[in-house]
């Protein structure tokens, strides 16, 4: 047993190779049994989807750096206490493209929704062409105020890219401070108390706050109602648990929101029971905005592993008070 | 009846009162009947529907200056002899947010295809939470050639936004000269002959020629077989007339295209009867990429009516010969 084995406890199952082919001059173990794996226990360092690691990361006496396979570690941090967070860092995969492949999930929802292309593709699937008030009568994302709930650095580039084709962008965040200087694409930010006043000037909302206590629930209750005067379009792709399916579903019913676009929900996978699956105006898509890819991860770790070699601080390590 | 009436006739039912918001000092006349209007024959100004002119444009003694409502003038090209020109400026309506809906729908169609956005919504139709290699295995817009024919204004435009998307954008003109310094969001540029060379390049192409007599059936045959080896995806949002229904379903027959995003066919409306409907990698749209909004109409004339007054020459009028 070697502490100088990287183990990879993950399913993606070419990550392992990914790894080998991108930091040669290292020796990947991949872990299929971590509850049996005496190399795995006896690891320096571990590359592991952060649910996979839950209950194990308590257990690892030789472990000095954990790098997880992607973003969100609501699993992990939720295993945690906080008041005793692991003396080692836990650096969360940001993934460089998760900005971009966010950005363009929703660039194209937000057109998709305008032009009603769901209407058009049941359209097709009965062949009618038929031209209509409907069809015709969309806005351009010029004439759309899209407010962002979450400014981290999925949140900005989503931001930038939507300013870039035309909308007028505003956000809302943790922090009182923001530098609106640098980030002079968001032409209003808002935190702490503000989101009502935000969500009043929306056509769309996007969320991507990450998931932690203090975002659960977020926007249950009547918080979209604020919604209601421009009728905004509610996008998730940040984490479901921002809103109750209830909450949700209320905000429809009310007429709160016109529409909601949902890449996550409360519950995943969504139960063929739910209510959501059938309403006209809703869009579901099984999480899949943003990929995690194994070449992404490779690289990333290999940058991430170099600073860890000269003892520098690591991007992205997981701040288990805050829970991301 | 006077001559410095304007004359309106069109479909745009609103066009007259948007027109006389915008220009409040004229007097405009919405023309019922052509046929039997005299105010009609007798105006200086006229703004029309360029196929509703068809059978009137060359028995308008008065009139010194004609302003279309939309884009596509083929209807009224096709019935003028090329010899014997109108002897007035016929202007295009360019809509100069054209290139803005056109680019959106593009960026959109394409987000859609490589993410599969209509397997996603029968999925969601069958209210199934799927994960699969199909939904994760997306490319992003940066790893994607899109080849643009025409690059007029609105081409232009459409790759501009490609580009800042993250997409290669390479382009296809009728022009030997083309300013790549002043246009250098356009990696590649090709003309005359070189057609089958760009094809050979792209992710993506994207029709945006005009309907002219030398670009119809410019991509029948056996044209789009240089898209073979890439598996290029055909987006049509220029003019169905480029390439024959039957032309278009060998190429996709033979695989030597992907898939097609159709929002123009040379079959307008496209009967039930067609086999392009049912294809599943093909998406119908009725031709509604762009739309013509009364109130850009009513900016745009207000705008040519400055030139004109001034006797400036107006932008956008119809060369007969080229035939756009």
């Amino acid at each position: 047993m070697s502490s100088s084995v990287i183990s990879v406890l993950t399913r993606f199952t070419n990550l392992p190779d990914a790894l080998r082919k991108c930091v040669p001059t290292k020796i990947f173990h991949h872990v299929e049994n971590p509850a049996t794996d005496t190399q795995f226990r006896q690891s320096e360092i571990i590359i592991s989807d952060s649910d996979l690691l839950v209950n194990h990361i308590n257990n690892l006496p030789k472990v000095k750096w954990i790098q997880t396979t992607w973003a969100g570690v609501e699993s992990l941090t939720n295993a945690v206490d906080p008041s005793e967070p692991p003396k080692f860092p836990v650096t969360r995969f940001t993934g460089k493209y998760y900005g971009h492949f966010m950005s363009e999930y929703c660039v194209a929802q937000i057109i998709n929704f305008e032009r009603h292309m769901k209407y058009l593709l049941e359209n097709q699937k009965s062949k009618i062409w038929e031209k209509n008030e409907l069809t015709r009568g969309y806005r351009a994302l010029f004439e759309l105020t899209v407010g962002i709930m979450g400014l981290g650095n999925i949140g900005l580039r989503v931001g930038k890219t939507l300013h870039m084709m035309g909308c007028n962008v505003i956000g809302y965040g943790r922090r009182s401070n923001f530098d609106s200087e640098k980030n002079n694409f968001v032409s209003m930010y808002f935190s702490g108390n503000d989101l009502r006043d935000m969500l009043r000037k929306c056509d769309y909302v996007i969320n991507l706050l990450p998931n932690t206590k203090v975002t659960t629930g977020f926007l249950n209750g009547d918080v979209l109602a604020n919604c209601a005067e421009r009728g905004a379009v509610f996008i998730n792709v940040g984490r479901g648990s921002v809103i109750s399916e209830d909450s949700l579903m209320n905000a429809l019913k009310n007429k709160w929101i016109s529409g909601a676009i949902l890449d996550v929900i409360d519950r995943e996978p969504l139960p063929s029971s739910s209510p959501l699956w059938d309403l006209p105006n809703v869009i579901i898509t099984p999480h899949v905005s943003c990929v995690s890819r194994v070449q992404d991860m490779a690289d990333q770790f290999k940058e991430n592993l170099a600073l860890y070699e000269q003892q520098l601080p690591i991007p992205y390590t997981i701040d288990f008070v805050a829970g991301y």
